[in-house]
């Protein structure tokens, strides 16, 4: 049983400041990308899915072992395909897709996901939504929205290698997430434990909440 | 101008655990409730509605300075109406409406409601939605929704204290927040800068991460 990860890092991370990219910036003296990525290399090869722009950084990362480029496109599912064609050599039993601007997630969220896919095709880890939703514009609330049974989506998203490579070759425009297009195909998703540890770098002030939980998770920075 | 600050304690907080309501229990040293009132004793008094099974620890908290009680209703639209009559002797120019589930507000949250009071009939915190959010039914995803527009609600919510009393008290039925009450009043309600360390504790786990919150706001514990 074989596992690959791809990390979908082609986004440019324009809401979280800076003068780069999110996922190059640094953070408790090392790149995002490199906390991230280190997430994943004890289950097996990595594929890590770029920019064009960006081959100069990335440049620094392939001389690791075990990771992979691929090249991204203007849209998320796009930059997974991506990922998912460039492992067609290695033809992993099963993969996980990644966002780099979550670089905190637990191990046990990721753990959790693949013991699902020990019975099922597809699994991902959410938390259920305990605050009230809004919708917003202009900076004024214009509507509810009724929060029963909903879920605030995680990664990493976990599937059989080609199950989900078939349903992402066929799925037709844009996806919030792989999740999306696995349900698409048909697929049943099965939902692990997430994690409130399991940040997603978005905002500048998240670089600061990022930075307390790697130093919750691994002791204080030595970069 | 004076405020008054309502929290609503009058849950049974079950999803949360332990052997009795979520806001009684123990947290860095101190009940729950203990810390959800000392972030807003500084900007005046405040009504605590409770519980009637839960009359013998509230006198705990009577005998303090500055707290008033109120019994609750069966509902949370009923708890928040109950304490805005308790004010009425006091009649505030603003209100603020709390979770005593929220021990760890930070008070730049605080003071930005207020501050949009100043021009304003209702404001309150919200984070945008960042994750992509899935309904969900016994352990599958079961659908997707958009994210586009979405904010995360959090308290305190704030108000002109006879707007919103009013507005409660010729709302027909529940409510998911007092935001909807006042918007179903017709009163539009300023969105401001919510917090990620603004937790609101739910499950067992949430205990853990506000303790450690609480440590980052405050220092250690010393109860």
């Amino acid at each position: 049983m074989t596992t690959a990860t791809i990390i979908v890092a082609a986004g440019r991370g324009t809401r979280a400041g800076g003068p780069k990219p999110k996922q190059w910036q640094q953070i408790n003296g090392r790149m995002v990308a490199d906390w991230t990525i280190d997430l994943f290399l004890p289950y097996g090869p990595v594929v890590l899915v770029i920019n064009p722009d960006d081959t100069d950084i990335a440049d620094t990362l392939k001389a690791r072992d075990q990771i992979m480029l691929a090249t991204g496109a203007s849209e998320r599912a796009g930059s997974v395909r991506a990922g998912l064609e460039q492992l067609t050599g290695i033809q992993p039993d099963k993969v996980l897709i990644h966002d780099v601007a979550r670089p905190c997630t637990p191990k046990p969220v990721i753990d959790s996901v693949l013991a699902a896919l020990e019975t099922g095709k597809a699994a991902a880890p959410a938390l259920p939504v305990t605050d009230a939703l809004w919708m917003g514009e202009n900076g004024f609330v214009t509507g509810t929205r009724d929060r029963t049974g909903l879920f605030r989506a995680q990664t990493p998203q976990g599937f059989d290698y080609q199950t989900i490579l078939s349903a992402h070759q066929n799925h037709p425009g844009t996806a919030a997430d792989d999740v999306e297009v696995a349900r698409a195909a048909g697929i049943e998703v099965a939902i692990t434990q997430g994690s409130d540890l399991n940040l997603k770098i978005t905002a500048p002030e998240d670089f600061d909440r990022a930075s307390r939980i790697l130093e919750e998770l691994y002791g204080s920075a030595t970069g």
